[in-house]
């Protein structure tokens, strides 16, 4: 039943809706994705010289200009993924205003492009049961701040009465507790691998590894913090030594199964150095540890020996940055017997890779 | 206790934490605020003629150029606020690269500039209890898929077996179940007015109004939709003919007050013609309507008879498009002999008057 009429507004330009201070209307569409192609466009009618910059491809790809002002450029025949892109104009490099698919990853602005295939169906969004992202609080004792974390909870958890294993999963340096969200597809990741009964139907915790920030910029009552990768006390042990504020908190909110067997802890970068600091502070708490291109923690680089009460399951790119001290670590733990599973991937320290490491860390829990 | 040491990956660049294809370092900062003055900063060393554009301003702010190429403008004696800017570089507008508090409102990112004071204690966030805010889903048998949502719960609700009153809220022409939570700063007016007792602990549930789109960019299954104003299906009574499938489905989830008493729908621009036509369609259903800067339904402005059997609620800025529509339809309210509460604010159709419209109509409900 139509019961309303078109109104008026129709004869309106629809760009009177924006706020009207600030309006801004492209006249193509950028990004264009035709199979594997990725078509970009860019007004820029001063600019002397615009390429593209991505992670689908290792140059920069020159864009040409039209005579209204116009760049073009098309990234031919890539992997379906989800890609992350910049323009470089002259030297500077934004985002593409014409693509309201953004994130923002450490202090930069990225542009999406999502080319679907193969490749990308453990992330992509599908006519699934879906799970409830929550963002909410914490109140931590010893830093007198409420902090802010991401809660996954799976499809059902609102009408069930069923209690559930936890996820912690931890960020990289310079991230919050947005990031498994955006480019990390971890809700998406569960809701497929869950409904495909791969995975078993879980709690996953995000917190904000920053021990001295509450929250994500514009969350915060400590105001604006101006970006940085490195933060005070970030990596001095003082966010693991706090970290069963956080555990109580969920433990007494949420329907867990609250024991080791059934706690698991993971994250990227920094976030696996957390991981593995906190797998050896709470031995008894936690069952599963993932370290996905990991920072090694200084003493267990020099031989401290790593006392393994939980499944370790470790993963790196064989282009990273972080390869060398992994294969340190792996040796030592070889060297004193201690076991582990290890994947070893193509690429570097990427959103890529860690998508990959949730999705083949997650069967192996609980 | 410190019980480790800092890692070697201290005497590593720290950009190397970020994505390797992908680095860029600001070396100034920017928005840089001093009292009540927004320094913003941009490098672009062969740009000709770059101006700040923010609603700070009624006019374009010069930047001047150093000799490293760094530009930099100064916007003064602002009055608190949540500001919106870009840069306009050579005739494109783009967001300040070096901020990483950015929004999208529509289809554009903007950059954010958060200048504290009396005016934005409503939405600043204080050391106050804090509700969550999920992304979460319904089923709608009508348009045969899932739907994403926003919803808003109080501080204690996970832990309370309380049932609270429900505030449906609704976003303007193309933005989408994010709207509120960005801009808008729903959570934090819910969290200050709550904490402060001028408002009742409720459930405030922001479902995305375009009945064509599932989600917001990125979380769709239907894949990307290239950015538009005007969606198809917006504005033809289909949104609201479906809306008792949200209903229906709250009410059953969460645990609500499911009466007229409790129950209230409000929106701006779009979502006040969505709100309206409800609040008719729906009579026994909800008790409160709120329209903040309304587009209205053509058959009210052509004198057809609004039934009110809610209290009626209308703001707009003096300024607003869409001022003398609201004047012709509080004239016929008037002439009919059905009550309204209404507010004249300055200003025209944008957030800053939305985010005040919001604080004063939620003392009035329930």
């Amino acid at each position: 039943m139509k019961r309303f009429h078109l109104t008026f507004l129709c004869l309106l330009p629809a760009a009177l809706f924006a706020q009207q201070a600030l309006n801004q209307k492209p006249d193509f569409v950028s990004p264009e994705i035709n199979g594997n192609n990725i078509t970009l466009r860019m007004f820029a009618p001063n600019a002397n010289n615009v390429n593209i910059i991505g992670d689908f491809a290792s140059q920069p790809i020159p864009m040409t200009r039209d005579s209204l002002g116009v760049w073009t450029g098309t990234v031919y025949d890539v992997v379906p993924e989800l890609y992350i892109y910049q323009f470089d104009v002259d030297g500077y490099k934004i985002a593409d205003a014409s693509n309201s698919y953004t994130c923002r990853d450490i202090s930069t602005i990225y542009s999406l492009a999502f080319v679907p295939g193969k490749e990308t169906e453990k992330y992509a969004v599908h006519d699934v049961p879906h799970g409830t992202v929550s963002r909410t609080w914490y109140h931590s004792d010893s830093t007198g701040r409420d902090r802010r974390f991401t809660v996954y909870t799976p499809a059902g958890y609102e009408k069930s009465n069923d209690s559930y294993p936890v996820l912690y999963l931890l960020h990289g340096m310079g991230g919050d507790e947005e990031a498994w969200m955006t480019l990390g597809r971890a809700s998406q990741i569960l809701d497929n691998l869950i409904a495909e009964g791969a995975v078993k139907p879980m709690i996953v915790v995000m917190p904000n590894g920053n021990i001295d920030l509450a929250a994500a910029p514009g969350e915060s009552s400590l105001g604006y913090v101006p970006p940085t990768t490195r933060l005070p006390h970030t990596m001095d042990g003082t966010f693991e030594s706090s970290f069963k504020e956080l555990v109580n908190h969920v433990d007494s909110t949420y329907r867990t199964i609250a024991d080791k067997e059934h706690r698991a802890v993971a994250g990227l970068s920094m976030g696996g150095y957390h991981s593995l600091n906190i797998s050896q502070m709470y031995p008894n708490d936690f069952g599963y540890v993932g370290m996905f291109s990991a920072a090694i923690p200084e003493q267990f680089l020099n031989g401290a020996y790593v006392d393994n009460k939980q499944d370790l399951w470790m993963a790196i790119g064989e282009d990273d940055f972080l390869y060398e001290p992994n294969a340190k670590f792996r040796k030592t733990l070889f060297d004193t017997g201690v076991g582990y599973v290890y994947l070893e991937s193509k690429g570097g320290h990427t959103w890529k890779n860690w998508r990959l490491y949730l999705s083949q860390f997650l069967p192996r829990l609980f």
